[in-house]
C-alpha cells in the first residue's frame, strides 16, 4: 500500500484500486499495440491508418497516466512494468510482420470493443466507492467508443 | 520480411536489422520503466525526480519510433509487442510498491549506463552496413549519454 | 440504425438516441437562432451583444457535433438536416429584420431557459441506460446554464 | 429595410441584397448539409472523407458570416433561420441513415457544382451596382471550385 | 436572492447554493494559504516547492471562479469577500515570518486532506439536486486529490 | 515622378496616382480622428468604444500602407506628411476635450459614410487604368463599409 | 525578519517594509473586491464590466506578488494571510448580493482614487531608503492610475 | 483535358487555361530563378539580398501552387515538369557561377517587370472568360508589382 | 479639463500636461515623419532602412497612446489631430519625393537628437510634480536613444 | 570557382562539390516532379495522395537548399537553374494530363528508389574528403528511405 | 569615443560610462560563472540548481547586452572581450572541476550579494548625470536582488 | 575528473575531453568576440552586420553548451572560467573602440576560417574514440562553415 493517506475507505480503495489497475493494463499494452500496428502496416489506406493509429495511441497514453496518478492518489500502487502487461492483457494479440490495412482496421476495432465492454464494468463497479475515480473512467470511456465508432465505420 | 524494397543488401539488412530491433526492446521498457517510477515515487525529491523521469519517457518514445520506422524502411519489420518486450529486456527491473527517491535516481543511471553499453555495440556493428542506421543510433547514444549523466550527477 | 455495434443494449441505445437527437435539434437551430440575432441586431449595445451571440454560436456548434458523434458511437443515426431542424425545433423564432438589443438579450435568455429544461430532462432519462452520455449532457447543460447567467444579468 | 444607411442606390442594393440572401441559403444550407454526411459516413475512405468535409463546413460557416454581414452593410437584412434555409434551400437533400464514403463524395461534388452554377450568376448580377459584392462573391466562388475540383477527382 | 432565474426547485438551490459557498471560502483561503507560503519559504527545497505552491495557487483561483460562476448561474450570490473568507475558513493558519520547506509541505497535504473531506461532504449532498453542480466538485476533487499525493509523496 | 519604372501608361498613372494619393489623405487622417476619439472618449459605454475604435486605427493604418506602396508601386510618390494631411483632410473635425460615447459613435459612422463616398468614386476612376488598384480599393472599402454598418448599428 | 540577508541598512528596510505590507493589503484585498463585483455584478453594462473587472484582477495579482517578493527580497516577511487582510485593509467593503453596474463602476473608480492616495504617499517614502522599490510602486500606481481613468471615464 | 468538370464554357476554358499555364511556367522558373541567386550571391549586400530573394521564392512558390490549382479547377492540366519549364520559359537566364549584388538586383528588378508585362496580359484575357481567375491574377500581380517597385529602388 | 478626477494637485497637472502633450506631437509626428521616409526611400541601403523605419513607427505609435493615455489619467486631454500635430510640430520636415537611403539616415539620426533634447527637459520638468509620469517618459527617451545611436551609426 | 575560401583541399573540394551538385538536380526536379503529381492527380486516394505528395515536396526544398548552401560554403557554386536541371535530371519523368493515383504512388516508390540509389554513392564517396558533407547527404537519405517506405507500403 | 553623438555633457557621459563598463564586467563574468556552475554541478539538488543557474545566465546575458548598448547610446565604447573581463572583474572565481550543489547555492548568493553591492552604487552615482542610465540600473538590481533572495532561501 | 562514470576508455576520454575543452574555449571566446563587434559597430552596413553578429552569439552560445555538457557526459570537467578563456584563447583579438563595418565582416570571416581548422581537427582526433563526440562536432562544423562563407560572401 503506497504512502500517500487515502481519501478513501480501505473496501473502497480496494475496489477502485482493482477497477484502476485493470484499466492501466488495458491502457498500456493498447498503446503498445496500436505501436506495432502503426509500424509494420501496408495497404492502400497505409497512409491514412498509419496516422489515425498514432490518435490510439496518444490516448491511450494520456489516459494510462490518468488512471496511474488516480490510482497512487487514492493510495493504491499502479503497476504498468513490461512484464505485469504482457502477463495480464487480455487483449487479443497481432501476429508479427507485415499487418494488411484492412485486417487492422478491423482487429482495432475489436479490440476496442472488448477493451470498452471492460471499461462498462469498471465504470459500474466505481460508482458507489469513488464516484472521482469514476468520472475518470467515464470520460476516457466515451474517447475509447468515439474510436470505436471511427474504425468500426471504415472497417 | 517486409513488403519494403531495402535499400541494403540482404547481410547488411540482417546486422542493421538485429541492433534495431534490440534498440526497440531496450527503449519500449526504458519507457514503461520510467513511468512506472513517476508513479510510484515517493520521498523529498519526489516533484524534481517525477518530472525528470518524463523527460526519460519522452526520449524513450520519440527514440522507439525512429529506430522502429527505420528498421521498417531497410525492410525489417520492428516487433515492440508487450510479450516481446517483456521476453527479451535487459533492464534490471523495477520493484512493485513505493520507489524512494535516491534509490530510483540511482537504478536509473544504472539501467541507462547499461543501455548505453548496448548502442555503442550496436554503432559499432551499423557503421560499414548501414551508415543511415549508425548515425540515428549516434544521435539517440548523445540523448541517453547527456541524461546518464544528469542522473549520476545526482546520485 | 447505424453500421457501428452499439455498447448499448437495445433499449438503452434507443432510449439514448432519442435524447441525443433530440439535443442534436435543440443546438443546431440554437446555433442558426444566435447567428441570426448576430447579423440583424441594432442598439447602443449592438458591439458587445453582437460578440456576445457568437460565443452562443461556438458553443452551440461545439456542443451539436459531440452530441451527434455520440449518437453515432452508439449506434444511432443522427439527423441535422435542415428540414428536420426546422420542423421539430421547439425554439421560439426571431422575427425578421431589425432586432433591438434589449429584446435579444432578453429572448436569448428565454431560449437559454427552455433549452436547459430539456437538457435536465435528458440528464435524468440518461443516467441509467448510458452514464457516459449523461456525462456529456451534463457539460453542455454547465456551459448553457452559465450562458443563460450572463444573458439574464444584462437583460 | 436595415436600419444602415446604404452606400449604394435603391435599385443596386435591390439586386444586390438578392443576390446575397440566396448565398446566404446555399451557404447555410451546405453546411448542414456537409455536417450530416460527416457524422453518417461510412465505408473504407471514412476518415479522410469526414475530415474532408469539416474543410466544406469551415468554408460553408465563413462564407455564410461573410455573405450575411455584407447584406446588412449595404442596407439589406439577412434572413438565416433554419425555417427560411428549410424552405428555400435548392440543394438536393442528403437521405437519413449511414451514408456510404463513394455515393457522399459524388453528391457533394454535385452539390457544389450546382451552387457554383447560381454563385457564377450572382458574381453576372452584381458587377455593375456593386463592385464590393462581386469580388467577396469571386472569393467565395474560388473556394467552391477548388473543392469542387478536389472532390470530383477523387469521385 | 440574485436576479438570475434558476434551473432548480428552491429546496435544490438552497442545499447546491450551499455546498458552493462553503468550496469558495475553502479555495479562496487555499489561494491566500498558498501565495503566503510560496512567498516566506525557506530551506534546501525552496525552488521546488516555491514553484509547486504556485500549482496550488493556480488550481485554487481557477476553482474558486468555476465554483463562484456556478452559484450565481443556480440564482445564489457567492461571497468571497476578504472579511467572509476570515471569519469563515476552516483552513489551519500558517504562522507569520519563515516557513521551513519540510513543514510547509506537510502543512499543505494535511491542508489539502482537510479541504478534501469537505469536498467529497459536497459531492454526497450535491448529487441528487442538481448533477451538475456535482460534476464541477468531482472535477475539483480530482485536482485537490492530485495534488494532495504529490505534496504528501515528498513530506 | 518616383524612381521606380511604371507598369502603366503616363495617363494611366496620373488617373491611378491621384485616387491613391486621395485614399493616402482619408486614411492617415482616420487612423488620428479614431485615436484622439479612442483618448478623449466619455460616458457609459466608453470601454466598448475606446476599444471599437482601435479597431478603426488597425485597418485605417494598415490601409494606408497598402495604399501608398500601391502608389511607389506604379512610380508615383505618396505624400503622408502631416502638414499635407491637415491641409487636404475632407474629414469633418473633432472638437478638442471630453468626447461624450454617443457623439462619437455618430460622428465616426459620418465620417465613414463620406469617406466611402470617395472611395466608390475612386474604384470607379482605377478599373479602366489598373485593375490590380482597383482591387486593393475594393478590399478597403468592403472593411470600411463593414465599420460604417457596425457603428451606424449602436449609433 | 527573514533569514535573506538585506542589501538595505536596518532603518531603510523598516521603511520600505511598511510600504511594501501596506501595498500587499491594498492589492490582495483589491483582487478580491473586483472577483467579488465581478461575480455577483447585474445591469445592461454586465458583459463589459465582468471582463474590465478581470483586468482589475490580474493587475491586482501580478502586483501583490512583485510587492511581497520585494518584500522577502529586501529581508522583510510579507503577511498576506486572509485574517491580516480583512483586519487591515482600507478598501470600502461592498454589500452581499446583487451589485448594479453602475455602481460598481463609481465604486471601483472610487475605491481605486482610495488606492492611488496611499502608493502616492509609499512613492514619496521609499524615495530615499530604496530606489528599486520606489520604481516598482512608480510602476505599480501607473497601472492603477490608467485603470482609475477608464473607470472613471464610464462612471 | 482533365477529369474534372469545368464550370467554364469549351472557349472560355481553353482561354483561361493558356494564361494561367503560361503564369505557371513563369511563376515555376521565378522560384528557380531567384534560389539561383540566393545561392551563389557575393558583394557587401550580400545579407539583405540574399534574404529578400527568399521573399521571391515564397510568393513565387505560393503562386504557382494556387495558379496550378486554379488550372484544374476549370478541368485544364497545368505542366509545371523541368523540361516543359526550361523549354517554355521567356525569363532571361542567369550566368552560372558567382552573381555579384548589385547586377542581381537590378537582373531581378528586370525579370519581375517583364513578368508583370506578361501577367498584365492574362488580367485582360481572362476578364470576361473567367472573372474568378482574373481575380487571382490581380492579386498575384500585385505582389510582384510591389517586389518590382522594391528591387527597383535599390538597383 | 477631462471629466477624470486627478490624482495631481493642479499646479502638478498643469505642468505635467504639458510636457505629456508636448510628447505626444513629437510622437505623432514622428511616426507620419517615418512612415513617410519608409515609402518613398531610394538607393542601395533600401530595404534595410526601409525595414528599419518601421522600428521607429512602432516604437512612436506605441509611445504616443502611452503618453495620451497618461495626459488623460491625470486628468488632460490630450490633443492628437491632425492641424494640431502640423500647427506645432518641432521636427524638420521632409521633402516629397524621393528620398535617398544616405540622406535619410542622417536626417533621422537628426530629428530623433532633437526630439531626445525636448524629451530630457520633460524629464526634468516632471520629475518633481509626477514621477510616474517622469517614469514613463524616461522609458520613451531610452527607447529614442538607442534608436538615435543605431541611426548614427550607420549614417 | 565561387569566392568563398574553402575549408578543403583541391581534391576534396572537386569530389564532395560533384557529389553536392548531382544531389541539387535530383532534389530540385524531385520537388518539381512532386507538385505535378499533387496538381493532376486523380481517383479515390485522391486527398491523401496529393497532401503526403506535398511532404516530398517540403522535403525536396529544404534538402536542396541544404545541398546548395553546404556546396558554396565549401567554394563550389551550386547550378539549379531550369535548364540545368531538365538537361541532367535521371529521374524518369511523369506523361502530362491526369495521373491515376494508384499509378503515382507505384511511380513516387520507384523514384525514391532510384534517388536513394545515388544518395547511398554520395555518402560513400564523401567520407573521406568531407565528413561534414556526408553527414547531411546521410541526413538526407534517411528521410528519403523513410518516405520510400511509406510510399511503397500503400503501393 | 564612439562616433556617436552624446545627448549628455562631457562629465555627465564620463561617470555614466564608468558605472555602465562596471556593470558589464560583472554581467559579463556572472554570465561566465553560472555557466561553468550549471555545468560541473554534482549533488542531490543537481537538476533544480542546475536549471536554476540558467535564469541567472540569461538574467545576465539580456542585462550585459542592455548596459553595453546604453553606453554606446550615450557614446562610450564598451568593452566586453574576454581579456578586459578576466583582469577587471571582482568575482569571487570558482574553483575547477566537480561543484558541490549546497556550496555552489552559498556561493551564487554570496557573488550577487557582492554585485548588488556595486550596482547599488552605480545608481548612486548615475541618477544626477543620467536618470535613463539609473533607471535601467535600478531594473537590473531589481532582478539581482530577486535572484539574491532566491539563492539565499535555499542556501 | 568528474564524478560521472565515463562510457568511454581512459584514453578515449583523455583524447576527447581534450578536443571539447578546445573547443569549448574557441565557442566563448567567439561569443564574446561577436558581442563586441555588435556594440562597438559603425559605418554604412551597422543594421545588417549588427544583427548578423548576433546570428554568431546564438551559435556560439548553443554550441558551448553542447560542448561542455558532452564533455561532463564522458566524465571530464570542463573549463568555461573567464580567466581560462582568456588566457587560452587562438583567437585574434579585436581593437578596443569604434569598429568599421567592412573590417568586422573581414575579421568575422578569418576569425571562423581559424576556429574551423581548429575544429576540422576535432573531427579527425575524435572519430575513432568516440564518434558520438564527432558527430556533435561535425554539426557544429557545418554551422560554422554556413556562417564563415556568409561573412566571406560580403567581405
Amino acid at each position: 500500500m503506497a504512502v500517500v493517506k487515502s481519501p478513501l475507505s480501505e473496501t473502497a480503495r480496494t475496489v477502485t484500486g482493482e477497477a484502476l489497475q485493470g484499466a492501466l493494463v488495458d491502457l498500456v499494452d493498447l498503446s503498445l499495440y496500436a505501436k506495432q500496428a502503426h509500424w509494420n502496416l501496408v495497404g492502400p489506406r497505409f497512409k491514412v491508418v498509419h496516422e489515425h493509429l498514432d490518435e490510439i495511441v496518444d490516448l491511450a497514453r494520456q489516459a494510462q497516466d490518468d488512471v496511474a496518478e488516480r490510482a497512487v492518489a487514492i493510495g493504491v500502487n499502479p503497476d504498468g512494468r513490461s512484464r505485469t502487461v504482457a502477463d495480464r492483457t487480455e487483449i487479443q494479440q497481432l501476429e508479427p510482420g507485415d499487418l494488411a490495412d484492412d485486417k487492422v482496421v478491423a482487429a482495432v476495432a475489436d479490440a476496442l470493443f472488448e477493451i470498452i465492454g471492460r471499461f462498462r464494468g469498471r465504470i459500474a463497479a466505481t460508482g458507489e466507492p469513488d464516484p472521482v475515480t469514476q468520472d475518470l473512467l467515464i470520460g476516457i470511456t466515451a474517447d475509447l467508443e468515439k474510436q470505436h465508432w471511427m474504425f468500426r465505420a471504415q472497417a
